[in-house]
């Protein structure tokens, strides 16, 4: 491993935000993918930190007790260490901060994490989530829209997927002449239908339509986007971006539809700032997440002068308008900002959210993050800075859609199937890059990549432990669940996300959720059930009638099973380590949970816990542990695991 | 009745503040009690706005479509009315300035207020909730302290009560000599006793030391407060104020406890402001949730600027010592402030609401209200402006404390039996003078005025309907719940309370709750566990065993019975009006709820409406109606309403 100039420290202090005095003494160790800090406690508590997941590695001025390193990571979790030399600490940051700055994709942590998978269970992995089978649930009728060939192979836009939804009318001449008209080619295409109004989201890039070029094809491709919803007069056409940026953008040949041009159309602007902006708000918010002791006003000025929360408003109110044209109006909506791949993946997937009950589902939320991020070629690795590049590309695009999301589970508690902790593990998985899903920028880059013989899955992964990421609340027979969300925009229904931005550090006792209180009693109720029903068998066959089945307990019963909701573990899930990317846990909850990560670290029949760099090369890291660790003769299969992901999926 | 000068006004219109667009036409009318409104619509619906609640009547300037009159009631719910005639709204606003501006006591709702029980219902309804029963449940021990009989009829301290637990080795001698040292005379007394470590909270008001005026029977009581706590080698003196506040009190002969002088004490500062502050803060973040569009920035500047919450975590920080000191420490806590009857309240309240259970149930809370502000003289009349006086006087201290525990019931949502409506109740009748409960400022004003006599008690009402007030989230048996709660206090962790500050007006629809939620799982549950037991039952005769008791499902049972916990009435609750004085409500659901206040606004055969302000009289009011109600024919008794309320208690 030529990046780790030092393979273990012993007598690191991993000091506790929360209460600075409070440390706990150990060894700092050093693989190929993680920095692994082992307390020397007899619970040998561990903290692992995954490389590709830092963001910066600070080395503080030295100080009689030692040299102090702030890890920070791009999860906003932080890791402060006092390691007792500086020279080592020195040697610690530079190793962490180069393995932490992959310059190709095959250093990448995905192409070396291996959970044992063999090539049938990996491709029955990529293939649970479907985006192409979700336009056939959506009921798109035939007779109005047709996947069109014309982007096969990716001839009219590489950025595009291969295959893409056109009103039937539109045709291929149509077709590319408006993608000629559009952004990197980016023309209109159907991103989700409403099958109560017949209403549809479409969504493009801008026109290059300058002060007063005109395409008529493109003109051509509204108007048959129009006419795909018989009932319709006009569409909206949404541009997400602030009026002043649009404009703008004609300068330079691009810019909005001229509604003198467009026969039937409304335009819309909506003002959710770029890439750069957003960029810049969020370092703010972190940083008034990480503040020590803050006073509030230090918190509440923070917040305010951040922006974020005006920021997430825009999105919401971007998907608001969206959702209240398509449900209400009835009226369909082309969707664009610039390139149509940061802000119009937004917009579109907040609209679905708040129109589709689907979407607030553990797999619908799966699915559309598949059709409307990764096929449509949102930059995963330039905006998550997956390698070292242009930080300018870097951006929270994502982070606000599931913050926006987080946003409405605060209004809507019962109406999302997945909890707040499912959303931390999307977030930190789209930064890991553990799994191949959010690698690349495009489909074709994916494919090109060879993404699904040589990475895992995520989705499996995450389907596999759906217990923990199960909101209990969830009730998708209540009337509000159901149907449309209408969500309050007023700033006083945003709240500043703790989770994310101000995670509780060890030590901090796990507050009260009403999510693991709810888990409880659900399991009481299915509890009684069980019993109930067996003394309705016992009955029967006492009394000699048949058993009749209990019209309540049995078709709850079997709703629940159809949700496939998974046992709830009740009060146990507060002991739950939130990931194991950089995770703090016991020895023995480790176990429980992820044996493969943690084994080596506790060698089972005296062998030296200093091999441990030694067998962590560039291509297998944690993933060679795993194989040692089903050697040394402990439980080799757990389904918890990151190994057994997808082996039941 | 003099002060209406007119009893009704036609074609007026209810502007929906969310939505000015939106808005109904109806009647208006005026009692000696209450404005109000009624729709003229099929459904009748009606906005009842109790006049002891209104805090401010403003007209506006009168435009095209008539004169806007804005009502606003101390418990933030504001109502605009637009009246066609300008000199019809001078008239309404002049009365109900009038009418919500008594000026004796006398004139208050709750001598009027009469739902029709007799001398003994009104008698058991009043001993319901009895502070100095609460101190045997604190299980005191007898050897150490005792009831002294220094203050029968209120000889010592006119605004304690008479019966006051001193340490037992406090002689009268030093009872008196500490009295004479303390502003108003309010010496140090037994506030709570904390079994587990006999640490105990005393409270009394600032020492009359000045610069350098000692009093050795003052000292000698501290020390005999020390000594009731065998373990303990010094107790803390909480000052509630900030140091500079406490030492500027000392020009004026008053201050703080002289560290040289007490042996054994230590002294810390919190820093709660004064009520002159408080009032003020809460102005403005009144004015925030009262904007009409406001931008993020506007919401977060305003929240930010008001202050409040800075104020809210310092009443917390003080609670948080507090329990601190005496549960972990086992140190006994002696809490002043300047007279020792507001942020003293605040502190030793919300620390027993940290240290005790019992505080956070239903009837918890009552007895804490009356024990550690009702009877400790907390200023009940001047505070909340019961009646036209000193402005400088009022302030919101119970606000406070009341927010206190709905930030600590977000942090814990499964520690309190109660729910946010059940804090809405109590702050409205805080403020609305219904109940004769917190009229005056001293137990001695209220024994003088014979409220017992001549008002209804509060408890007994709120006791009857305690379904709608209770958390179904609440688990008694939560390991988190148990023993003390050790919230966060880090600015992070505190929310604006838009349910009191914003309150949702009509026409927004009403917002998933997830206590709503659990109740209806709650429920299930039970409707489960009664049908086992029905099975249990038929098993056992089938079978010819007796039945065997089970044990999970027989002992919630009790658990519940003897919680007294009322069955849950699910998504229904999600159709309660708020509360009842001021109230929007169709005609049918008030029916169910509380038939005496609209029956007479729905002539049952004919009768006119017109009557309503001819049968109103200052003594009579609503109460009046209430009688006219019953002999209308309709039923008689609702269980649900405010008449029965005290019957089945």
């Amino acid at each position: 491993m030529e990046h780790i100039r030092t393979p273990k420290v012993e007598n690191v202090r991993l000091i506790d935000r929360a209460s600075p005095r409070k440390c706990s003494v150990g060894t700092l160790y050093l693989s190929s993918t993680h920095t692994i800090f082992v307390e020397n406690s007899d619970a040998r508590r561990e903290t692992w930190v995954l490389h590709s997941l830092v963001s910066t590695v600070e080395k503080l001025p030295t100080n009689p007790s030692g040299s102090p390193l702030v890890i920070r990571c791009k999860n906003f979790q932080v890791i402060h260490l006092l390691i007792p030399q500086e020279r080592e600490c020195l040697d610690v940051q530079a190793s962490v901060l180069r393995l932490s700055r992959p310059e190709r994709y095959v250093e990448l942590y995905c192409f070396s994490f291996n959970p044992n998978l063999n090539k049938e269970e990996r491709e029955k992995g990529w293939s649970l989530i479907d985006p192409r089978a979700e336009f056939s649930r959506m009921g798109i009728p035939s007779n109005l829209w047709h996947i069109t060939p014309a982007n096969s192979e990716y001839r009219v836009c590489d950025t595009y997927p291969s295959d893409l939804y056109v009103p039937k009318s539109a045709t291929p001449a149509v077709i590319v002449g408006s993608a000629k008209f559009r952004s990197r080619g980016r023309f209109p295409v159907l991103c989700y239908y409403h099958r109560d109004t017949s209403a549809s989201i479409c969504r493009s890039s801008q026109p290059l339509s300058g002060f007063s070029a005109r395409s008529l094809e493109d003109e051509q491709m509204l108007q048959a986007i129009m006419k795909s919803n018989p009932a319709s007069e006009f569409i909206y056409v949404v541009d997400t971006r602030p009026k002043l940026n649009a404009m703008a953008n004609r300068a330079a040949g691009k810019g909005y539809e001229n509604e003198d041009h467009y026969t039937n159309i409304k335009l819309q602007f909506i003002g959710i700032e770029n890439i750069h902006v957003m960029r810049n708000s969020q370092q703010k918010i972190t940083e008034v997440g990480e503040l020590r002791s803050p006073s509030m006003t230090d918190f509440l000025w923070g917040l305010e002068n951040s922006g974020w929360l005006k920021h997430i408003k825009a999105v919401l109110d971007a998907g608001v308008f969206i959702a209240r044209a398509v449900a209400e109006e009835g009226v369909s909506v082309l969707v664009h900002c610039s390139d149509g791949w940061d802000r119009t993946a937004q917009a579109c997937s907040v609209a679905s959210v708040l129109l589709d009950p689907y979407y607030r589902t553990i797999r619908g939320l799966m699915v559309l993050i598949e059709k409307d991020w990764v096929s449509f070629g949102h930059k995963f690795s330039h905006r998550y800075g997956h390698l070292e590049g242009d930080p300018k590309e870097v951006s929270p695009v994502m982070d606000q859609f599931l913050e926006c999301i987080w946003q409405l589970m605060e209004q809507f508690p019962c109406a999302f199937e997945f909890n707040e902790r499912f959303l931390l593990q999307l977030h930190t998985h789209v930064y890991s890059c553990q799994y191949g899903n959010f690698l690349c920028n495009s489909e074709k880059e994916r494919r090109d990549m060879r993404l699904r013989e040589r990475t895992q899955c995520l989705w499996p992964h995450l389907w596999e432990n759906r217990a923990e990421y199960t909101n209990p609340l969830y009730r998708a027979d209540h009337s509000q669940t159901q149907g449309v969300l209408r969500p309050q925009t007023s700033p006083y229904c945003f709240k500043f996300w703790k989770g994310m931005y101000n995670r509780t550090e060890r030590g901090v006792p796990p507050h009260q959720s009403p999510a693991d209180c709810l888990a409880a009693v659900r399991e009481e109720t299915q509890q009684l059930e069980e019993e109930l029903s067996s003394h309705q068998e016992r009955l029967a066959i006492l009394t000699g009638t048949m058993p009749t089945a209990r019209c309540t307990g049995a078709s709850r019963a079997t709703e629940r099973a159809h949700r496939q909701t998974p046992p709830t573990r009740g009060d146990e899930v507060d002991a739950l380590p939130q990931d194991f990317l950089t995770c703090t846990s016991s020895t023995s909850e480790v176990k429980r949970h992820n044996p493969s990560f943690t084994l080596p670290l506790v060698p089972p029949k005296g062998s030296d816990p200093d091999d441990l760099s030694a067998c962590s090369d560039l291509e297998s890291g944690v993933a060679d542990l795993s194989s040692r660790s089903s050697s040394a003769g402990d439980d080799c299969k757990d389904p918890d695991s990151d190994e057994a992901a997808s082996t039941t999926a």
